[in-house]
């Protein structure tokens, strides 16, 4: 609205392919320069475009852009001159506008790429669809409406003191910017940083495992999506365990389009501006992160279809290369995998030695007896026809069956005084920090690695950790589930807990502040076919409302301190128990029910 | 072997980009040449590249070359040289041969497209994936093994007197060659013609119809893949269906990549020479092979989770597109579709009309109601949660469900004198053909309709068929189904074949060679979660052995006059009731059972 002004306005809208990646400062020295802009141009007097292209991947990338000037209701008299440049075209829209007299500027872009399904060529289609652009408003009213679906499923309710809801919902908010049910049916995996910076890279770890238990309980479909983009890597992955001189798949540690290792060799520490060792690839336990969420993801959907495809291919290779990287240790008369990194990346080497790695991670071992025993369970559940065919497919003999038998029931765990477990063989040696000092000297010590390599020390003399290691296990699994597991084992590991609310240890171990309210605090969990609630709130916390989906059915959890209130309505798949510390009750039917709290 | 020859032997062998479409003759004037060449040359010095890229969709294409020359066991030492030109490039390989001793020839080449999935750019897969290709003996292991696979689950055999098996195998085949396992996750529709020639320009027409039968019992994930096709092309069919006044989706007669209709407007008469009309896109009858194709995958699966995110909305959006179309007529109280064609394309207009198009063509308004009805029952399948998301993203409302109950049970068909069929209103007033004057004047009549425009008569003034109309729905549904559709309507249709065994009719509406096998001469039928079968062996046929799945169940059939035999091994699926002219069983594990036939 001109408050002071009655005459010509220009207005200036444009496309601009002169874009660099240029938000982090000490990337600025990296090549920032991705796009080569091949054409610029007008459409028609309205409508400007620019085509660009990747310069590796070489997507191409095609923008039309049209704008238009109106007062309250009517389209204004404009006249308009188009600048063309080489990476960038503009439009200076000159109108009158009256002093008070609100003006409206639509300016509506369609996009298209090279890798659209669907589309003939990105340019007819970026074109032809801008004059078939219904008005903002109409599209306003879709884009509100596709939001508000979006919200319904990932309902989130917490009753506090504070605006943590509103920071849940930010989070929830950057999930759906980075993959959502746009994403789904492309090949498309989850980057540790979304795609908003240019941290990493853009490469995919193993965060979807962080990832998953949302995703699984609000958008299967998506899930199943980014399992397919894992699995149509699986050859890439199968090979690089083939060059590594094992059987079956090892996932590289980051990846990008084409699914081979990009970890870097090397990299600097901006402290000391020396170049060190980067190991960081042999942190496979990434090849248990895959396998464990392509479980649950079936835990929650009980998709045999994706399963039996898809799924088991990736369980099955994971499981031969666990099976071909361990190895038997005739004294202990346990299985054992050496020269490995866990998830803590403080700790790449034992002190003093050349080689990289670490001896019997208790991380990836548990992982890995915990993806063999998986292998070995879905085998049961296949038909001897289609067992033959993966057999086949997969690589693996009656001989690999019995050899998992053994090993996930003989797994070697290191303990400390047969009661705490040990991130790692050797790791109570080490030395204590002494902390006070560091804290002291530098404030904020989370690169404490860089800090003690620039005295040319390092993190690996010392007992401390950047990422939870050991506490993954109680991330990942419930105590029962543990206990279950480690009795496999043959160890006698006591739920050092004593309950089912293991809200302390999850808290200190968790990565996704909504899988917190979500999984922990309501001790949500499937297996045996069965969803196991277990609420804990912390005092701060008054209430939760939830809304997930279990195996099609929609569920509206209401849970206080006293009561957990369920609304079921039915989907199409076969009934299913819902169990509240104890108390079992058979949902096959629309239905509330009320269940009381200890 | 070289069988007279001592000394050097040169072998050229290279990749030629300069390829034209020139298979057809009579489009020799059409433009063939559909490739740039963008570049040529070596990668090493035994290895050759060529990169094509497609003219209009932009597709890149990357091939690489390596050829090898061996004796019995070794390679042999040889001297090459390679000639690049702009759009080919190839080796001239010397060796040295020995009379009698056996050289090979072994060249593999890799592809890669820029449509690829798992790719970084189609020359870095391209030249990477040539180094790791194993030797020419394991990838024909592995190929072998691949097609021992699917013939094992399109195993199909026939004991007659002639090669009749040959040439059902020879369509399997080809019907394999055009839509696989691998085409599953691209964006891959089913061409008329295949692949492998120019007829058509490579347009998807309505002939998964005849296709999705034969999927559906064999591989189910490809009928998948292919619905995922049109879903996907939805949104430019619900365009299509706006700016014809419609609401719902109008899914294009002919189409090609982006889902836009493609039909020619006026099409060549190569007998009169003369540029005729064609107005061959009223075919609406399109927008009932695709829901049905959809609601057959469906039953043969019972894939809800497709049913729900994205089927159902394919059956919405056409049922609201058919309620649309069609209009109520007071003085029939009934609901009539006029001014379109139906699938026998003698037929476009009535004699002497200027208006295109038929009014009442049975098989279309039976699709329609059918159709309709499909709808209201998949409405029944949902919660009401999903109802309202498909019902807003769909935009139907009760208004329309109640309109569609209607709308099923009071669709005009045409009968003559309350018994025939008639193939659209007005048919029975058409003249004979004096067809034994047009067969000795022209031996061939399969074009009928240019030898009538040829003396500026047409087809549409006679009763003569090029394509099954009625028949098709004869094709589609058993005597059963039908005379339950038609009794809802309120005609009194008597099943003229007396029983259940409808060989006769379907093998005149019959297009596909197997589905005849398979389908017709079983009587194999699902619908109602059983699968129905009610054989009727031609004289000429001892013997049927035949496997198919069935909702994850693999079950053989061995079939012959007297005895119907089924081996049952269960997949992950409920057990399935198989009924057997009238004798019904659960097989609920793995079973064998023989049924007595009638």
């Amino acid at each position: 609205i001109p408050e002071n002004w009655d005459g010509k306005i220009t207005i200036r809208s444009g496309l601009d392919g002169d874009i660099r990646n240029q938000g982090v400062e000490r990337y600025k020295d990296l090549n920032s320069d991705h796009l080569d802009i091949l054409e610029t141009g007008n459409i028609n007097v309205n409508t400007i475009f620019l085509i660009s292209r990747t310069k590796q991947s070489k997507i191409e990338m095609v923008q039309a852009c049209l704008t238009r000037i109106f007062d309250d209701k009517f389209e204004i008299q404009s006249s308009r001159s188009t600048t063309i440049k080489e990476k960038s075209v503009w439009q200076d829209i000159q109108a009158d506008c009256v002093k008070l007299r609100p003006m409206k500027v639509k300016k509506l872009v369609s996009i298209y790429t090279s890798r659209d399904l669907a589309i003939s060529d990105p340019f007819d289609e970026a074109s032809n669809k801008i004059n078939y652009l219904a008005n903002f408003d109409e599209i306003l009213k879709g884009h509100r409406s596709a939001w508000e679906q979006i919200w319904s499923h990932s309902k989130i309710e917490i009753k506090t003191r504070n605006n943590e809801l509103l920071i849940l919902r930010l989070h929830i908010f950057h999930l759906h910017q980075t993959v959502s049910r746009n994403s789904i049916g492309y090949d498309i995996g989850v980057p540790a940083r979304g795609w908003h910076g240019e941290a990493y890279r853009g490469h995919i770890f193993w965060d979807e495992l962080f990832i998953f238990p949302y995703i699984n309980l609000h958008m299967p479909k998506l899930a199943r999506s980014l399992l397919m983009y894992r699995y149509r890597r699986l050859p890439q992955a199968r090979m690089a365990a083939r060059e590594n001189g094992f059987r079956g798949a090892m996932f590289p540690w980051q990846s990008g389009s084409n699914g081979r290792e990009e970890t870097q060799i090397i990299h600097l520490n901006p402290d000391s501006g020396r170049w060190i060792p980067d190991n960081s690839r042999i942190q496979r336990h990434i090849n248990a992160a895959i396998p464990f969420n392509v479980w649950q993801y079936f835990q929650a959907t009980k998709d045999m279809e994706f399963l039996a495809n898809y799924g088991a291919e990736i369980i099955l290779n994971t499981a031969l290369f666990w099976s071909g990287i361990a190895t038997y240790n005739h004294i202990r008369d346990r299985y054992e995998i050496n020269g490995v990194m866990g998830p803590d990346e403080y700790h790449t080497r034992y002190p003093g030695s050349d080689l990289p790695g670490l001896n019997n991670n208790a991380y990836t071992n548990f992982m890995a007896a915990w993806v063999v025993k998986c292998a070995l369970d879905l085998i049961r559940l296949f038909d001897r026809r289609l067992l033959n065919e993966l057999s086949e497919k997969v690589g693996f003999s009656e001989k690999d069956i019995e050899l998992w038998e053994k090993l996930h029931t003989k797994m070697y765990i290191p303990f400390l005084d047969n009661d705490i477990i040990l991130q790692f063989e050797g790791f109570e040696k080490l030395k204590d920090l002494d902390w006070k000092k560091y804290r002291k000297e530098h404030g904020n010590t989370m690169r404490l690695d860089r800090i003690l390599e620039k005295e040319k020390d390092s993190a690996n003399n010392y007992r401390v950790c950047k990422q939870a290691d050991v506490l993954m296990l109680f991330y990942l699994f419930s105590s029962e589930t543990l206990v279950k597991v480690f009795n496999r084992m043959g160890y006698d590991f006591r739920d050092v807990q004593g309950g089912t609310t293991p809200e302390g240890i999850h808290l200190g171990a968790m990565a996704g502040t909504i899988d917190l309210i979500e999984r922990c605090y309501t001790g949500l969990e499937i297996r045996d076919d069965v969803l196991w609630l277990s609420p804990g709130l912390p005092a701060e916390i008054k209430e939760i409302n939830l809304n997930i989906t279990f195996r099609s059915h929609w569920i509206s959890f209401k849970i206080n301190h006293k009561k957990l209130l369920v609304d079921f309505i039915k989907g199409w798949s076969e009934p299913v128990e819902i169990n509240v510390q104890g108390q079992r009750k058979l949902f096959d039917k629309n239905d509330r029910a009320e269940f009381d709290l200890a």
